[in-house]
């Protein structure tokens, strides 16, 4: 067992039209439960790690549903506090061939988006921990996510637990509130260890552009990031060459401060799925973090699982 | 053909698990498109009425389900208008033996339930129409849905197009916000020419309880009713006395000013689903009613279909 | 809304092995209601036209499945007539690799088939519409067919409505029964102002062969047609280029008298089902040209939704 | 291993809606292999004996499956032929509680009904037979279907072979042309040994209408019945009475020339399908036949495998 | 939370053929995750108690499965350890109607089943627990199976933790080597203060028969147990009168040394499954006893999570 | 109709996750039944050869399940024994993309496996045969499985029918037992006039090792397998080059004691399923063979059967 590590945020129902479907075709849809944090906390179980998820379902069938997906991941869901109110979902017409999947988020209002940090013991769920994973999701949800997701770095810094945060930049989330995106998340990097996001991550974060091509643009992103964040240590992205709808090329890079690794290239063919698979790279990168692996190790793992998420 | 009939409502989605398992246990839900007025005009229209809904739906994939479910039924379309927002949902985990049904209602802040009269040309969809049917889940979805009731049951009365009224009482709505339901459901049934409820519906628009047993309650109910809507000519109710959860014995009564007709009971056994046998009798009901049969007909007909619905 | 249709065709019911299954594998068909003009039908109500679909169906639980799904598409089936008979089916073992589809029709002696003008009330169907869509399977399904197809096509000349005829060749139809088919053909194709079919089609109709390569064998043919068609104003045709089971190239291109326009080559690749990708072929082309639109836009349409649909 | 039977008869395909739902509420139809004799003979074959079935199957896909799936359930069938033409079909809209199953028959002009006795080589299999199992359905195809029950009798008898006639009335059927059935099935039964039929059968048979009550009816048209046909050994019948849809109490009788047995009633709930009972009735009775036993083994095996086969 | 409860038993895949087919009609097997230990354990978390279970999985995707079906009840399985070997099965043909249903067990030389005492850490799985649970089902397995219970029962009395011992005798497990069920079972019961069993579980242990009836006979059957097991306090039984297949009358009563109670009987209707009861039972009757409850109180408990199973 | 063939082996039952799940998220699993030599009878019956299977069932569902899959590929199994037992099973969890698939057996034990020579009169099974077909799999189940294949060879000779033999070298099988395989199958060679196997399955045999190129290589091994086996005539095998786990190369040759035939390479995209591809091959090989076609038409038939069942 190579480490214990809390991952905080909302967990989702998935309601996706079953066989590439059209919903007006659909008698049924499949239930999946998902949510990047907990995509994440699944993906670090499965490789061996004790993982505890801090999060908060609706009571019922629903809020059951959703805890008995996470645990049988072999996620320890004894932090999922439960409360009246509706679940997050969202609906999924998974595309085919030439036609593009089409999301539809119902989660405005859910009980995860309007509770406070008191619904939260972040101190005992951090105890004993290696390391907390959340992401850029939880503030996009609202001032109540900002705040969500402030309490929990600060708890994080008080117990001494290195932050690992995942930029997942939401558009459409930031985009329905009266938000300010850069100056919360720069305020949320500041306590981050490791970042997992592009050089268009950062460019967001800090307003500025980077350019020169590939590597070089990458590395002129990780060189600001590195110095607006100054407990930075690690900057993990992938880069993705879409050839068709079911052809990619994928390649991962880690930064560190003084080196950067980035891998070859590899073909992804027969693509039927790309839901979770930027998850399942942070699962790798801090699968081998955890283990106290180099950053050529932390690509080369977190290439692996997100190819391996594509099938 | 005998006769043109404008059904008003909110459609909904329903997501129930499949084969009475557990939300739990269930990977998949079963997609049905439901919504108690929507349920009249597919009944009516399946027996051969020329029959109209005026609604109001999402754009985007659940919208066009929704949509074309209702049209499916044979049910002209031309009136549900289409605007960004979201769907109302249910879910609905399905009981087995002992363990009951479970129904998660998820339908607040839908599109619908948002609108406002301006939304809707009434005028236009009762053009040419025989009949306007509504029910008390309309008004129970908050002031928004109590002006879209009345403003639905006063394009009625300029028109001289009668009105049914299906009671369908459903506390939980009314209780979510701030409401009298006694006033606003009062101040409907001045307009209704049809009534779809029993005494406990009666006792709860008039605040009065009514003693005695069966058929002399319900008809002391009924004069009641009678005294208090003017307008009011038929009240048809259904009596169900349940065995046990797949077994009970259905009656059903119509009501006139000046006289009543109750059936016999009929043993329903095999029970699947009791769902939409409130709407099955209204459909049976109104169906007799638009080919001027007596209230005998009417009774004889609603039980007919209610009986059917139930397996 | 940009224009009022009527199509003319028999519905047939699909019943196919699932998953690419062999029909010994099956335990389950599944089900789908088909038919060239009421694919057609589908696809411009889906563009947003009204749509009317004349056509006759079996009483009974088989036609109501048809009914109803035609109605779920969003077309008009009020001139969907109803009498005692059999419906028309067809079989699928849908191919997978290099195992091919197999089809078997089952629809000889279907109500369709065999009815007469005096069934349908063409006059009524065409009452305020802006084009009338039939197709060549009709007249082959026998002399009832080409009666019913030549009446279809006398009332829209009385009416002074335009029709597009799509060639859709079955020679086994034609073979089935002691037949002319170009003496049939030529007959309807005088009162047409669209075609929907390639130099091959044209062949047939004319007992003339073309030489030459691509565009100009299609121009050379396309003036052939327009010398022997005197109300013809647009020809569409796909060119379609076979690269394996699952990969093609398809160029679409529409001439009129005066000139012609041919698309580049789209790959297509993922190929799951080619059936009613010509339907679609000629709802993009007729959705342009209701709108008025140029034959560039008509060519471009036709392409991108005959694409769409094969996945 | 206790004897050789052969059955002759048509082989169907049934496609049912799933789960009691409507066809219009089916997206996917069972496909199941039935037919009156082939599920005798499947019958038969799962208790033991060894079993031909003669009959006649369209090529390709449809007919292979008809053919696997009788040669799954352990039946010989190297005496099906196969023919270009259609298969056979029924379709069945499942019932549910109140609403009753319909069914649907598309059988005319099938490859068996099309057949002509020259089709089928009777001699070979009766060869080393001990039984010749058919019923009235063949000769209610039509004139044709006549003729091969004439000439799989006649066979049977030049061969020595005992018959087994199955009466299995269908109205339907025989008024669907021009027809006299008293003469042709008394034709046939004057070669019968063993008859599946009740007193309602045997009036139809004599034109003769039997009085009194329960058992004594049966005996009265059991003594008429067997001073009309000189060879005729056995009449084996069931007695259903219904309760309702799910509820049934049953007994079954075998009456010989010198005495009768009758079973107690047995009551059959939960009733799911009633399709292929009377079939199972006839294997077991003609199992015990088979076996030497006697009329009280007989009617209580039939009556055990009917009631099985409900469930 | 009202209590810790440590479970130990074998853990199952049951592979059940769906929708009461037989199993030459299916195509397909429902996978679900059993073992009656593993029940109890599922039954008590869903009430709310923090429960471990004790076992051992094969390494593998089966492993896997059977892992991730425990977490998901909510039960804590760092104490299941995997090892390489093979899974224990067990087969199911879902009877319907009057064909009952039939299980095929193969589950010998399962990895658990060949494990010996030193691949469980019985005292850091009993640590701060304030139950066990086990069943007459592993001693069953054979030699290694009783030196399991054994050693668990041996761990219990060392940690000073009480032990419920539910009887669950398995006549075929027992017979299939060379055992002597008595000697081992009594030696177990030494150390229980819980028994599930009834009057024939006890006979069996005592070699000893009673007689009167109901009541009098469980109680006399009560006394001699009380008095051969010095350490038992409480005796929990269910009583079943089987009407029909779908119909059964079910009462439950718990003794102890100076008292019992006895519930009413309830009638259960519908039975689809009667798989688990008996384990239902047992985690009703054990959740009120964690809470400190009364014989009545547990009887009730577990009448009403036994009733509630059935459906 | 152009042979008579019997096969010898064991049926298995492959219990498979459905469409490419993981065995974690299958709630049910595909039963499909396999087993090389059956899918070889298989392959020879549905290619219109008169197939017999010599093979040993379990008594129960799970047998007749197998019998009656057997039965309805129109193999006859009227030597297919039952005796009390387990059957054999194999579990596969299907790869997607570049998940590879798992397979896990469990057939150790099994009624077969653990039958004797006694239980299978060979000399009937072979009387008027012209080919017996076993594998290298039978000797692999251990000495039992050793004194079954010989025995079946053994009766072939005395029967004067030619052998054929498919290597289908399965290492994790020997590498079970004390075993010594290059003895027991050199042994078995003696007799075969047929070899389905390449240049690694005769390494293996003869302790050699082959260089040079492709055909060269293939050449040289077969000289040495004629040298060896001196009544072997052919050698059929496949050349298999991966590109990916979706697209293959494959061709197929055939040497005879004078000659050889290789085909040219076919491009396989697509992949779905390799199971059973060897078995098809063979199937194709020994179809020309029966027809007494030359080794050119054996080997393309042979690819052709191999390639069309990768779809
Ligand atoms: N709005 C959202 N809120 C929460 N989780 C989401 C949202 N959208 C997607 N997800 C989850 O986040 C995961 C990662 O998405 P993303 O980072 O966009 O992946 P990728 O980098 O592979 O494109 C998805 O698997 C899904 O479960
Ligand atoms: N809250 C709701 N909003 C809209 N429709 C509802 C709601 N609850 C139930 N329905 C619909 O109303 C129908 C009738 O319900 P109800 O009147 O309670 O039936 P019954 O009288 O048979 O018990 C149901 O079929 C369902 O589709
Ligand atoms: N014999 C037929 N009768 C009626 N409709 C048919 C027949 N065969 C195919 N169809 C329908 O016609 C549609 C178009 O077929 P076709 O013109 O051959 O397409 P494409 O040009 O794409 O190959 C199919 O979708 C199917 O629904
Ligand atoms: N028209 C038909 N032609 C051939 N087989 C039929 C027909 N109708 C029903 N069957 C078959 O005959 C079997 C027996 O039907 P029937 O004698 O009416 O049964 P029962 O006596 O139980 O009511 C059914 O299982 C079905 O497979
Ligand atoms: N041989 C077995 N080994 C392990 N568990 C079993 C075995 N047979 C049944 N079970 C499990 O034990 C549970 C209880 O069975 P049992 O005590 O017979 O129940 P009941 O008292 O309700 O009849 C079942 O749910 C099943 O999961
Ligand atoms: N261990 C086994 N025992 C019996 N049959 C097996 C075993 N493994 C695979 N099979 C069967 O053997 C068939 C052929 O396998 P193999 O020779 O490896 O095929 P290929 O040459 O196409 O890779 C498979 O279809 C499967 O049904």
């Amino acid at each position: 067992m190579t480490g214990h590590v809390t991952c905080f945020g909302e967990v989702l129902l998935r309601l996706a039209t079953p066989g590439h479907r059209l919903m007006v075709q659909s008698d049924s849809l499949d239930l999946v439960v998902g949510g990047a944090e907990a995509n994440v906390a699944a993906g670090l179980a499965s490789l061996g790690h004790e993982v505890k998820l801090v999060s908060r379902l609706p009571v019922g069938p629903l809020g059951d549903k959703a805890r008995s997906a996470v645990a049988a991941a072999g996620v320890d869901t004894r932090h999922v506090s439960r409360a009246p109110g509706r679940m997050g979902l969202y609906f999924l017409e998974s595309g085919a061939g030439l036609r593009p999947s089409s999301i539809i988020y119902d989660r405005a209002g859910s009980v995860f988006a309007s509770s406070s940090p008191d619904d939260f013991d972040f101190a005992a769920a951090l105890d004993g921990v290696r390391l907390l994973h959340l992401s850029g999701i939880t503030p996009a949800l609202g001032p109540e996510g900002c705040a969500l997701a402030q309490a929990a770095v600060a708890a994080a810094q008080r117990a001494g637990v290195p932050i690992c945060f995942d930029g997942n930049y939401r558009a459409l989330l930031w985009d329905s509130w009266d938000s300010d995106p850069r100056r919360i998340l720069t305020g949320l990097m500041q306590s981050a260890a490791i970042m997992i996001g592009n050089h268009r991550d950062i460019s967001l974060l800090l307003g500025e552009t980077f350019f020169g091509d590939g590597a070089d643009r990458r590395r002129e992103a990780a060189d600001a990031a590195f110095e607006a964040f100054p407990g930075l240590q690690f900057i993990a992205s992938t880069a993705r060459h879409v050839v068709n709808a079911a052809h990619h090329r994928i390649a991962a890079r880690v930064d560190s401060r003084d080196g950067a690794h980035q891998t070859a290239e590899v073909e992804v063919t027969g693509i039927v799925d790309r839901i979770g698979t930027g998850d399942a790279f942070a699962a790798g990168v801090l699968h081998r973090w955890l283990q106290g692996a180099d950053i050529a190790a932390m690509a080369e793992a977190g290439l692996a699982y997100t190819v391996l998420k594509h099938s």
